[in-house]
């Protein structure tokens, strides 16, 4: 499970639920300019951020406020963020890899407990250091799941780390936003906002999952889901 | 500054404190014997565990509770543990390299303070994993410092992360013990009465300072402080 709640995996989920076909996450700006040649115009998109702004160029920024449904219906986006992106291509391991964030948290803990397996999540963090955004979103992850499978699930201390600082800032989770180093920055650039929009929990049921270099919301025909739309 | 609670950290604080002359820390068993046979007979003690239990053919444990004036005074101590020791020779940079544990808490906190420099509080973990108990150690030293210098130190979202553990646990420390993995394999090992010992706060003004592959007290001179007694 990767998570990066400023304000990567946000996006992807948001993006997903309102009805984007599929999100290439790729590491470089370059690479993001080049696969957009490749693709039919008018069924890409560019998204993605450097240093919270978006890229020259590009479609979309990395606000989740930008990502409705007549802007992304049907349509293939290519996304490159600082963080979030890299961290897909760092945990992909053969395993099923989800995306993750407070908009789709208790999907996630349903599907998660369903699975019953070993679960390993990635807080993307602010340039490979330790986001508490993330982690409190894993926190409530963990939270979750117990609520469904009882207290018998053994987690690490990390886990349980997680868990407590969730509970620390679950009656405010932009209290813990504004005390984050990457909070703070994005308050410093004026994307305040931001902060109260990646907060909102369960907005959707959409469960990413990171598969052969694409992200798709998990169990569907990618066919039935109007890809045809997407090429007439 | 080292911190590994349960029990390689607290115990070199509590052998210096004791009277140790000094702790060699040493990654392998073999090294240790090795090490021994070089020194004088009756100045050297062997300590340290592997899988929590004393060694076959050392001298003491990993319990602070075997490190009393009596057994160690003016004695070297060749100590070798599965994590704590190693992490010394982990992060040697050549700036200062602390131990921390309770017991020195609020002394390590004023010579931080004092020093005005970047500190990296390294929580040696279990088996190189996150360590709840060392985590909680090193929210309290950040919370100490702050207590002397004022909010105005800046620290990282993993810093404030422990702060906030440490304010989650400081009316009982022992309670994150009981809930850490290594504790509670402390607890199963039988060696409960260690997490008591462990979470004892601010006994001593000893810093034991790592340098050249030794640890002694911090600004102390050795020659001054009964080296002459061990070899007499």
């Amino acid at each position: 499970m990767v998570i990066d709640v400023l304000r990567a995996t946000s996006v992807i989920v948001q993006a997903l639920s309102q009805g984007a076909l599929e999100i290439i996450p790729v590491i470089t700006v370059e690479e993001a300019f080049r696969m957009a040649k490749e693709l039919p115009a008018g069924t890409v998109l560019l998204g993605g951020e450097r240093k919270s702004q978006r890229i020259e160029g590009f479609d979309l920024g990395n606000s989740p406020g930008e990502y409705l449904s007549e802007r992304v219906r049907n349509k293939r986006i290519i996304f490159t963020t600082t963080n979030g992106t890299k961290a897909f291509h760092s945990v992909s391991s053969g395993k099923e890899v989800f995306a993750g964030s407070f908009f789709n948290v208790g999907a996630l803990a349903r599907r998660c407990a369903e699975l019953r397996d070993d679960l390993l999540i990635y807080p993307a963090g602010d340039e490979g250091r330790f986001a508490l955004e993330d982690v409190v979103c894993g926190g409530m992850l963990i939270d979750r799941i117990r609520f469904i499978t009882g207290e018998g699930i053994e987690i690490t201390d990390a886990g349980l780390s997680a868990l407590l600082l969730y509970q620390r800032f679950k009656a405010d989770l932009t209290e813990a936003f504004r005390l984050s180093a990457h909070g703070r920055d994005l308050i410093r650039k004026g994307l305040e906002e931001d902060l109260a929009l990646c907060a909102r929990i369960d907005i959707t049921e959409v469960i990413p999952l990171f598969r052969e270099g694409v992200i798709r919301p998990a169990g569907e025909d990618r066919e039935k889901r109007g890809h045809k739309d997407a090429t007439t």
